[in-house]
């Protein structure tokens, strides 16, 4: 054994987390608050194709970047993930998470399912969390309630809930966001805990 | 998928978590802030052959318990976990666990090294975290920092941090006790992250 097997975050590389939850989870909202409570996270910036909106910060809000070199950039494999929506391109570099992570800091990636699954398998030290929306909850409870007894209704929500779950079980954690502070709190709890965890 | 897959310990049985330290950690008065912490978190006692010492009351403390009914209890293979020191027995009763976690609730076990490696093989969903004090931290860094020139002195304190280090990378988390306040809050942190963990 190796004394430095102990690298728990006080330590050495930063970790990195990723943060999804379904469109209206309230996450822009939670990672607000996560911000202001921990002030040595750092945000992961990605690079987008898409015009920047009115009050977009190159650097802050995005990397804009134009189709040829970003579509030459996915074909060199630099990007962690990358996603196509609308016709336009979305990605985090491998480079912008390294630079941060090297440094000893954790970084956070505000990414949707598809980006997090294409994390998952290349970063097997990733920690991916979820934020569930109390609908979900109550609607996971009521289909569990009901069990088998159900009608055309209860069977469509039980598909989407099933979806749904399907991602989440991909995930390390899922965080019930009923409160918005309390939210917070929860995530803050998991990367406290997350940088205290040994990894051996 | 099943729907019930989802049991992050907002639902269902009650988590298990151990808590050890060196002798010294002030693992004690980190369970005291942490009872006080989380009102929900009850604390496993256990059975012992020793005597009641001024001040301790049955059920609270220990149950105690005269020599031969432990040694018939541990022939049964009652015992999570059991040990003697100093010529008296200790132990944990899986009934013990059991009754609390189908409650919901969770459950902390306040035992030593010995135990918690016990615990960890028979119940594989058991949390153990590890209380370090500022001196091994210290030493370890020192440790570190120094890297092969070492003398006699050094390589003393090498093998013993070591031993230290093959027990603590058994835990899931190790928690720095240098501020008590701050040792409370991780530990709390690990619990309430663990509350919302995905087990699957």
């Amino acid at each position: 054994m190796d004394l430095t097997s102990i690298d728990n975050g006080l330590t050495g590389k930063g970790l990195l987390f990723v943060i999804s939850s379904v469109s209206g989870g309230g996450k822009t909202t939670v990672i607000r608050g996560l911000m202001e409570e921990l002030g040595d996270l750092r945000i992961s910036v990605s690079h987008t194709t898409r015009e920047p909106r009115p009050g977009e910060v190159e650097g802050r809000d995005y990397l804009f970047i134009e189709e040829d070199p970003f579509e030459t950039m996915v074909e060199d494999g630099l990007f962690l993930e990358w996603a196509e929506v609308y016709g336009q391109y979305y990605g985090t570099l491998n480079t912008t998470i390294d630079s941060i992570t090297a440094e000893g800091l954790d970084v956070l990636l505000d990414i949707d399912v598809q980006g997090a699954i294409q994390v998952k398998e290349r970063r097997k030290d990733a920690i991916l969390i979820f934020i569930v929306t109390p609908g979900e909850d109550v609607q996971e409870r009521r289909l569990r309630d009901r069990g088998t007894e159900s009608d055309d209704e209860v069977s469509m929500r039980l598909g989407a809930a099933r979806r749904e779950l399907a991602f989440i079980n991909e995930y390390h954690y899922s965080v019930l966001n009923d409160e918005i502070e309390d939210a917070v709190d929860t995530v803050c709890s998991i990367i406290r805990a997350e940088r205290c965890r040994n990894r051996n």
